[in-house]
């Protein structure tokens, strides 16, 4: 289990996470560029702001995407840790950085944590920030099992669920799920910039829930679409199309010509229910469980540096990369051999846990995620 | 004051009115297409399944905004009420049907509550869903005093902050707060759809807050877009001008072509903080108080036939419609004279009072929102 911990940038998350691991005992170094940020963050209880005497376990760098690199760099000249995490909510490109230049890059996994509050700064901050929230792991192929295993245990400071993915297929998902939707809530508070009262008057709570995640500090939203700008372009461009047959369709009804009609508003019912249909498909949140008939395919790994992102790259090459959600079950802090779990499709189970075993890794196949008592070695019947 | 009520459409609106009004004391009369819609209200104790025995003093129209004319006249013929009003959340359409074909247009105004929940159908009624939410009435130039004070009281017993409004500008206004971003929020939850559960792991509080809206019912927001599709589409439109930008900069960063990239950069900080000032210039939920800097300028009118809908009108044409809320203040339920309070910009306000004296309405002209015990008349100085 870590013992001491550094936190380099005291905002929201540093801040955030600062405080889980102070309440749970955890000697805590704060570090900000702003001395009124690291002050505050003491004054909050978060921590010191006394450097360190010599490393300490892990350094939790909390700043933007763009910066993680370079922050990297400069702590590991100084030896702030003996390892180091990030929070950014993009992880290929930083990754991509940290493999061409940091001194270190072994000592290093990128991490998201998928939690955060409108409001922004250590005065934001709370340690259960993270409790039963999703905190994802992305090692490199560089990687060490000391670097991941502590980083693991600050999840579990924290609270967190963790689950492990490439970086890339990270930045995809968040695309999707968080920067598109960011900027499309953007798009319509901005619409409403200039407008008299009365339209003031007619916002109901459907408009302030549907535009909150737009009041993200701008500077900060600016530097993560940009470090994901092209899985964000990507999206985008689909967003846009949908749109375009959307007005098409809502033109079609305004001018009210019966050739028409009838198949507009059938274009306009179905997106209506396409996306009510998304919703439901959700799990409760924060993060019930995953879609039914899943299996576990459960892999042992060593301690050798990037046996992690190899076995990933492995599994997402036997086309378990999409449909795969990949979590360590270990308990975490030891030295012994680490469990990665991946909850797959059923039907896909068998045959993945046959190519994992035939490529030579060390494979329990289970047939059914709640046989716990059961495990059926690979190729026995299910 | 109003004793006796008939709710037409006992779904979420409707039940939540029905059950605000007969805690009060109200004798509601429940009527719906559908039986078991009916019974679910009545056992909720929302008032009773049997017909009124004579014509009650008011009847809600809580049905689709297609449908308000048609039932109107039905209910008109079978003489249900004394007057109406509805709920739709689109008012220019139905009113234009309305006073072409409904027997006695004189007997009805318009009406819209903000308020709602995601949620649809009797069990998800609530009496005090309307508490301190503006409530719109949008009464034509043929509505009577009596049907506009008999709604007034029906806002007051839901607990509603009244406005009034052109049915016009009301409907532009919220293809712009409501219906724009109903369906922006349906793109972007679509786009979720058939996705791996990686993505909803993924998926936040942000993205939840984002897409909230787009669970409303399928049919009746396709109704309601529909009928108000002329002012939904040149929303869309600008929206589709303003994402084709958007998408250009996000390009222009993913290339990371440095003529480009300070402009992109500063296109997308500049979209990210415009939106974040149409929001923090929004004043706080419900509904706080509107933009400093504003006067009273009360005008009281008679009994007449229409006469609000004149003085509205008037209003406008002397440009205080956009940037005036035009509110009732005298205690409804009377015979008395109605007072009608535009809040408009300060500056604005004594040429709007002189202006309207000249056309011989009855003004009072108040220089300060919080001089309420010194009304100036019009002409002295503030």
């Amino acid at each position: 289990m870590i013992r001491s911990l550094a936190v380099v940038g005291t905002g929201l998350i540093g801040t955030s996470v600062a405080l889980a691991a102070a309440r749970r005992g955890v000697t805590v170094h704060l570090l900000d560029a702003s001395a009124s940020a690291v002050r505050t963050a003491e004054l909050l209880g978060a921590g010191t702001a006394r450097p360190p005497e010599e490393p300490v376990d892990l350094a939790v760098l909390a700043v933007p995407p763009s910066k993680v690199a370079d922050v990297l760099s400069e702590q590991q000249v100084r030896g702030l840790a003996r390892s180091y995490t990030d929070v950014a909510s993009v992880k290929a490109g930083p990754e991509r950085d940290v493999l061409a230049r940091a001194p270190r890059p072994t000592h290093f996994v990128g991490g998201h944590p998928l939690a955060g509050r409108e409001r922004s700064g250590p005065l934001a901050a709370r340690p259960d920030l993270f409790q039963d929230r999703v905190w994802v792991l992305t090692p490199s192929r560089l990687t060490s099992k000391p670097a991941f295993d502590r980083a693991l245990d600050l999840i579990g400071l924290c609270g967190g669920v963790p689950t492990v993915m490439q970086s890339g297929a990270h930045d995809e998902t968040v695309a999707l799920t968080s920067h598109a939707p960011h900027l499309m809530a953007s798009l319509v508070a901005a619409r409403l910039g200039g407008r008299s009262p009365v339209s003031a008057l007619l916002v109901g709570q459907g408009f302030r829930d549907a535009t909150r995640i737009a009041r993200g500090e701008a500077r900060l939203w600016t530097d993560i679409i940009e470090t994901n700008a092209a899985e964000v372009a990507g999206v985008l461009t689909a967003l846009q199309t949908d749109l375009t047959e959307l007005l098409t369709a809502v033109q079609d009804l305004s001018v009210r010509d019966p050739r028409n009609r009838a198949r507009s508003r059938r274009n306009l019912i179905g997106l209506l229910e396409r996306g009510i249909a998304a919703l439901e498909a959700l799990p409760a949140p924060p993060s019930g469980p995953l879609a039914a008939d899943t299996a576990h395919v459960d892999v042992t790994i060593t301690a050798r540096p990037g046996e992690l992102a190899r076995l990933l790259d492995t599994a997402a090459g036997y086309g378990a990369g999409a449909d795969t959600v990949a979590a360590p079950v270990t308990p975490h802090g030891g030295d012994g051999p680490l469990v990665i779990r991946f909850e797959i499709p059923a039907a896909e189970a068998e045959t993945l846990a046959e190519k994992l075993a035939a490529a030579g890794w060390d494979v329990v196949h289970e047939d059914d995620v709640r046989d716990e008592t059961e495990p059926a070695l690979v190729g026995a019947p299910g």
